[in-house]
């Protein structure tokens, strides 16, 4: 699945933060997107993401009709939503000047349950990006290229539509300074802003003397939503199996405590749902397409606390949790326990791009309340003594003299983008039986539409998840499947609705990009095919993309590489005709955890400098979009592995790239002509491992389909 | 010329400075350098830069033998002058406890005079990077691996030589950190240091508190110099005639004036000597290698003054600097008119990465004064107003309150690289005249070697100046001529003496890298060849080579982008088979200018953000050195220009390259079974240009050799 880069970096968002000053320009080009109020993220909800050729004033007559979702409402409702709203910005206890919702939970989480879904439910717009900013007067959203249509369809006349990206079009907070008198106080909740985040806001909204306000112990739009908001999810977690996870929750918290006691911490706490499920060996289906669940952890020297809704715990998980020596605490009282760690005096790693700003102005707000109180910080849990006075950096992070905490990327990031050798296992078979799925799906979608069958998009995806269901192990989709038919497929993140959805036909592309949640592992693949008679010109871009797919998979680097050093041999074939891609090309991927993940990237932007690892996992996604006429995108996810070559200069090791995904690349669009033997021999050799190692898990009219498809390609070059 | 790419960045050590950190790691090789207080810079002295396998007490017994040049004086006189040094540290008008004697001169020129050789005069040592720090009772010498032996064998035992890059080894202020007890006083000429170099320095003494004296009024060395000290350069100026420099002076000051607005300013001060003679439309030959003068220039609004010895300005060149408006002052009244500045309160534009720290802390003392004398500063130049007390940034550099000054890139950097037509046509002609005397050297060199006639590395290169000589308008080389046989040419700077260099012959590789100025333009190429039988090894490491220079000559990129993003272009096919190269890519060149011109550059390091633009000069150099072996290197100039291609995505331009430099890469050395049918024909291509370009300017036996080393290669891909 593309997913465009920016989102991996939250070492920018902090960089920028803490240099005071805006993102370095992204090359090559100039949409330039404000991290993280402005995320890329995929919708859950039933939002209609499809984009369609109709006059505004039709828009406006299918408004109503078009937000079908319990979180949205229907959009002339927002009106009385937003006289509610501002009411409340007078109340004694909130006294505010300006609202900003965000699409985020309290976790930076990419898929939210329903219940936080404020913005959609605030604005009537339920695409999957965009924020909303109320004023006493004003109400504004911000969302990306992607959503305009929807947007437009979907707000009410008292919204502005902020199309990001356009020129001229300010952000939020130019925006707020521009509209808002000098001095005014724009409120936030707290919960939903990293750290990081609402200090940038808080610096670029002083520009005009505006205060920041941490609307605390409450939501607004909860406050209005009332009754009829959603309840919290509730779902069982479960224990991801030891042979899944490969090493024990003890050895995972004995690394952390290393860490601690390298950083001359005492305490980390946790907020990012992956890293706890990941640390836990535990699993969860609080959100579609995630195995997550809500939940904060704290790592103390000799102690560890899940603050998670008891109701989810099981007796096998709360077995699993008490043999690890994990205890829990409701997921409310984390604010408390934050508290608590300040008045005796720990040291607290706090990663401050994703741990949310109501934690640590809480502990903050505690360590003054320490420092005053005692005149010095107290007695330190474990050996060290330090009093506040006499800061010492211990740490490579950002330490701040009152506050008792280094600010630095959690150790667990790193550590979950490193693959075990069960993590590996897992993907490698798990990618085996999606393969599997996906030859029986497209040998069914070759059938279907050679015989004139008419399929919609939806119940293409549909039966994709059908064939999927029938494997091993399957749990979900790893996000919504988008399923593009010609000029739909040039919708980079294209989901089509059953209302509106067009037919895969034989005139024009089919780009289909989905993914799966299995036991074991965690799939993501894109596959563009034509069903009749590729143009010249499709053929053409298609194997350009490929080119660039080749050229990154066959890649050999020296450790410490940086993804994006690699980014511009994917782009390098389609340059070479004045052609591009606005998407980054490729993205971290986790073990039966986020289809998206961090902190390595392989995108053309500069700005995340994590260097590609022995064990990590990426996506190899290069594509090209003709606008309102067709997509492309070739996807293979890709272990990263050391290679034994004849050289080795420096004294150092050099990596690769190893193949997870084996499903065929369509013939019939590649265009040999272009290709150099070498690519041929790649394409061919693919092909043959493809056979190799699926067909075993196949049989019938599907064998036969992944014969036929994986034949050498013929060299017609000379 | 290979370069080193971290001295084409100084925004690099200006960023690093202002985020008060080092510069960010660099990849993929672990050897760092801090910027400048150690750079990479091309002696022009005659430092013996030759590596030779001798034992240390060998190398003791002729370090009496080896220092021949004036500037360096015998290695146990050395101990004198530090004794001598040290005595002055005591001096009253003085008072520090340790000096830092760096390799530069005043204006942060890669090749400079010999009157300011200070640390070879001081320490003995020759090479041309390196940075000398003496103490009460200690001295240090930093080089880096280029000059290890030589540094060995040149310095008397009172030093201790830094090995700068290898593991564990300290840099100069962690040493002095280090060494010193707690508070010292730490000197250094302000005139030698750029103004950013003496902040970082600074700064980071400043852990062990140390305080950085400038000591003003005289450089210590000198002191110690006295009478024996060489002159400063007196050479006579040139007009640089219009129909090479493309626009008149009157032009280009309008243009540095119409920046000045805009960024709020009322003067520019430059330091930059190519800049100046850019600017001015001037040459000299104050420097060896670079057709310079030593100077300073300020353009104001209405004014502009060149700092310069009037004997170097003939009555030619006094007539066009009237005719532009520029008036002359002596080069040393500089401070006293930079003070005059800020006494009648103009914003002045500083590039603090070049400036030096003399120039900008008399502004800063003079600003100071102004403030507490008047209570404000007084009105400007010009119609613009402020008062010293409400600082606006207008310009997007960095300002300081009390310094009424912005610091930014000097507005020559970019302009001087993107070439006018002029240059461009400069440029083209002099590389096809260039090309001309390679072919016959070559041509000399290969019935040379087959008649084993012995010639040295040395000798070679005198004979190739001699073909130079020959075309119209040659000047003098652009650099010292890299003349390395077989292992030689593994050392990347390698710079061979006739005391002590190696024949040339036919059992091991020959690299020549070598540049000449002419009167239209400045040329920089390398060749490496085999006049025997090259092994398979130095085939398969040739091609390789070989196949990252074509990769990136035919690169098409979208403008803005990096050069950095091309630099994996070049070293993919060495990482295939883990091997890569410990230098950039490709440098900026100047038209008739110096060999090595930022902003631009080709790196994996990733700090220079320039763009690559439509007009600007790079170097193409991948290579492979064996170390004890053999050195490979194959560079040609490009010129970026626009492309007109098939599509345009996006709407923005896209970039590719034009070669300038028509000289036959050795047929011999190419595995053509490692290359594609296309690389193939890029080889036959280009040998079918360099025939038609430079077969009209030659005759005979060159013409005949050129005939032969232009036929295409035989296809023998199957």
């Amino acid at each position: 699945m593309a997913i465009e880069a920016a989102r991996l970096s939250p070492s920018l968002a902090a960089a920028a933060f803490l240099a005071r000053r805006p993102p370095p320009a992204l090359f090559p080009f100039s949409l330039r997107r404000r991290l993280p109020l402005l995320r890329t993220l995929a919708s859950s909800s039933g939002g209609d993401g499809r984009v369609v050729a109709l006059s505004s004033s039709e828009l406006r007559k299918r408004r109503g009709l078009s937000s079908s979702s319990g979180a949205a409402g229907s959009a002339t409702a927002g009106d009385e939503k937003l006289r509610s709203l501002r009411l409340l910005f007078g109340r004694p206890d909130v006294g505010i000047d300006a609202y900003i919702v965000p699409s985020q939970d309290a976790h930076q989480s990419e898929f939210i349950a329903e219940c936080f879904m404020r913005r959609a439910y605030l604005t009537g717009f339920t695409g999957s990006a965009g924020t909303a900013v109320v004023t006493k007067d004003k109400a504004a959203l911000w969302t990306d290229g992607r959503y305009f249509l929807q947007a437009e369809k979907e707000l009410s006349h008292e919204w502005t539509l902020m199309r990001s990206g356009n020129h001229g079009v300010p952000t939020t907070s130019e925006w707020l300074n521009d509209v808002l008198p000098s001095g005014c106080r724009v409120g936030i909740d707290p919960f939903l802003f990293s750290f990081d985040a609402a200090e940038e806001l808080k610096y670029s909204i002083s520009n005009k003397n505006h205060e920041l306000v941490l609307v605390g112990g409450m939501n607004l739009v909860d406050e209005i939503w009332g009754e009829a908001r959603p309840k919290a999810p509730e779902k069982s977690t479960r224990v991801h199996d030891i042979k899944y996870a490969g090493i024990d929750v003890p050895s995972k918290l004995s690394f952390i405590r290393s860490q601690l006691a390298e950083n001359g911490c005492d305490a980390l706490v946790i907020s990012m749902l992956d890293e706890i499920a990941w640390l836990l060996n535990m699993r969860g289906s609080d959100v579609p397409n995630s195995p997550v669940f809500y939940g904060y952890l704290i790592v103390e020297v000799s102690t560890a606390t899940l603050f998670v809704d008891s109701n989810k715990v099981s007796e096998d998980v709360l077995e699993h949790l008490e043999k690890a020596g994990v205890k829990l605490k409701p997921y409310e009282t984390i604010v408390s326990e934050v508290e608590r760690l300040a008045e005796k005096g720990a040291k607290v790693w706090l990663d401050s791009s994703s741990v949310n700003a109501a934690i640590v102005s809480a502990f903050k707000s505690s360590c003054d309340r320490q420092m005053k109180k005692k005149g010095k910080v107290g007695k330190k849990v474990g050996e060290k003594e330090a009093s506040s006075d006499e800061p010492t950096t211990r740490g490579p992070g950002v330490e701040d003299g009152a506050l008792n905490a280094v600010f630095n990327v959690s150790p667990v990031t790193l550590a979950k983008s490193v693959k075990n050798e069960a993590e590996i296992e897992g993907m490698k078979n798990s990618h085996l039986r999606d393969a599997a799925a996906l030859a029986e799906f497209w040998c069914w979608l070759e059938d279907e539409v050679c015989k004139n069958i008419p399929r919609t998009e939806v119940q293409v995806a549909e039966k994709l998840l059908e064939f999927r269901k029938r494997q091993d192990g399957f749990i979900e989709t790893s996000f919504d499947t988008i399923s593009g038919y010609g000029a739909n497929g040039s919708i980079i993140h294209y989901r089509p609705t059953p209302e509106n959805c067009s037919s895969v036909g034989r005139d024009n592309l089919f780009l289909l990009d989905s993914g799966a949640q299995y036991i074991d592992g965690t799939t993501d693949i894109t596959r563009t095919v034509h069903f009749g008679e590729p143009s010249p010109r499709q053929k053409e871009c298609f194997t350009r993309v490929l080119q660039g797919h080749i050229a990154l998979d066959q890649a050999v680097f020296p450790e410490r590489t940086p993804g994006f050093v690699l980014d511009v041999l994917a782009r390098s074939s389609l340059w070479k005709i004045g052609l591009d891609y606005r998407h980054g090309t490729g993205h971290g991927v986790g073990a039966a955890l986020n289809v998206h993940e961090g902190p390595q990237s392989i995108s053309y932007r500069y700005g995340n400098l994590t260097a590609l690892q022995k064990g990590m996992i990426v996506s190899n996604e290069p594509g090209y979009y003709e606008d309102n006429s067709f997509g492309i995108r070739i996807e293979n996810l890709l272990l990263i592995k050391e290679l034994n070559l004849a050289n080795s200069f420096g004294g150092i090791s050099y990596l690769g790239f190893e193949k997870l995904t084996f499903v065929p690349i369509q013939s019939k669009l590649i265009d040999t002509s272009i290709l150099s033997p070498s690519e041929i021999n790649w394409v061919n050799d693919y092909h043959e491992e493809v056979w190799e190692k699926v067909s075993p898990l196949l049989s019938g009219d599907s064998r036969d389909w992944l014969w036929k498809n994986t034949r050498p390609l013929l060299d017609v070059t000379q």
